[in-house]
């Protein structure tokens, strides 16, 4: 991973990092995370992958399906959030939704669970100093982001 | 809905909103842009829907197609623009185009109507004093951003 | 092409740009990144296209796949960004992937190589002064970006 700090206006951040191939994103960006203090972040994502795992949440069964893909896949659209952990303890948690798509252009989309970038992915990360945290919503089961919990 | 504002910089605003489960994106975020006083915002989504109507469009006909989505689906991607209304009478305009999932994965997008969070959207709106309208293309007959109409 | 600069707190701008019915998007964006120096910028776009040139890494082959689209589409999600050629010369580098969507709302995505607006594309570029550049990447032979490469 390698990376630069873009903008820092008091405390408001932009961040380019750009995986290697190979590098898996989930855990690159969250050790990035916690590494630069990041508090309340959006991302965006292009790039392209080697393999993935996206799930979709059933509310019947109020847990995910997972999907795994097993090729290599574009890229086409991804936006994330890092929030901080409650309590402040613990690791960054991110939440990232993606569209990839396959050789023929077909589109498969849904939440991001792992992913390897190959050749590479360029996030863009933008961080607030106000943080933001996550509830468990009673109804899901699912860490909801609350932007009024403290 | 709860929100908060995450950075202001000489009128430069980033909010989070969060929808509760239930809540209708479009006039949530309409009336959240109308008691902010934004005027000229791009945001971005992810979460879930309980459904949705998108919708295509058509230039030989000149309107859109609609397509109902009556399913729960992943929100994979959101981005839309909040402007003022000509004259400064009357609802901001939301122009919103989106990237949904359903069960396999499959992806179906376009321009969003209508959805209904289940169990949240997550927004990130970055709204800038400087006011954006839009005028009727007369080739379309849609309301199209125009950068330098004051 | 008609824009706006919207805001620029110390050098970082933010810009709304849109495209008049038939200007190509590639070409357009190049011409207004090398007009207004922009040195390392991300964009998103969202409108509708009468046609557009897709492309797909395959790394067995060490190149891309060609995918035209020869129907209008919707652009449902579009990210992008701008980097400065090696040594300062030449034209801005744009690497842009989107998500595009059929009449029956079927999404087709990749690496973006050409499209023309129709009627429109509503595009929000964010520059920052620090500049970033791309290298060749020995493995894939593509132009990737290294945020740490001055």
């Amino acid at each position: 991973m390698r990376s630069r700090l873009l903008t820092d206006h008091h405390g408001t951040r932009t961040f380019a990092v750009a995986l290697v191939s190979g590098e898996p994103l989930m855990e690159s960006i969250t050790r990035f995370a916690a590494e630069n203090g990041l508090a309340a972040s959006e991302f965006t994502a292009i790039g392209a992958f080697a393999s993935a795992k996206l799930a979709l949440f059933d509310p019947d069964k109020k847990g995910y399906v997972d999907i795994p893909v097993e090729e290599q896949v574009e890229l086409a659209s991804l936006n994330g959030r890092i929030t901080r952990p409650e309590g402040g303890e613990g690791e960054p948690h991110l939440h990232v939704h993606c569209v990839l798509s396959r050789r023929d252009g077909s589109a498969i989309a849904g939440h991001l669970l792992e992913a390897q970038g190959r050749p590479t992915a360029e996030v863009f990360i933008t961080d607030s100093p106000t943080e933001l945290h996550r509830r468990t919503d009673p109804e899901s089961g699912l860490p909801a982001l609350d932007p009024e919990f403290e």
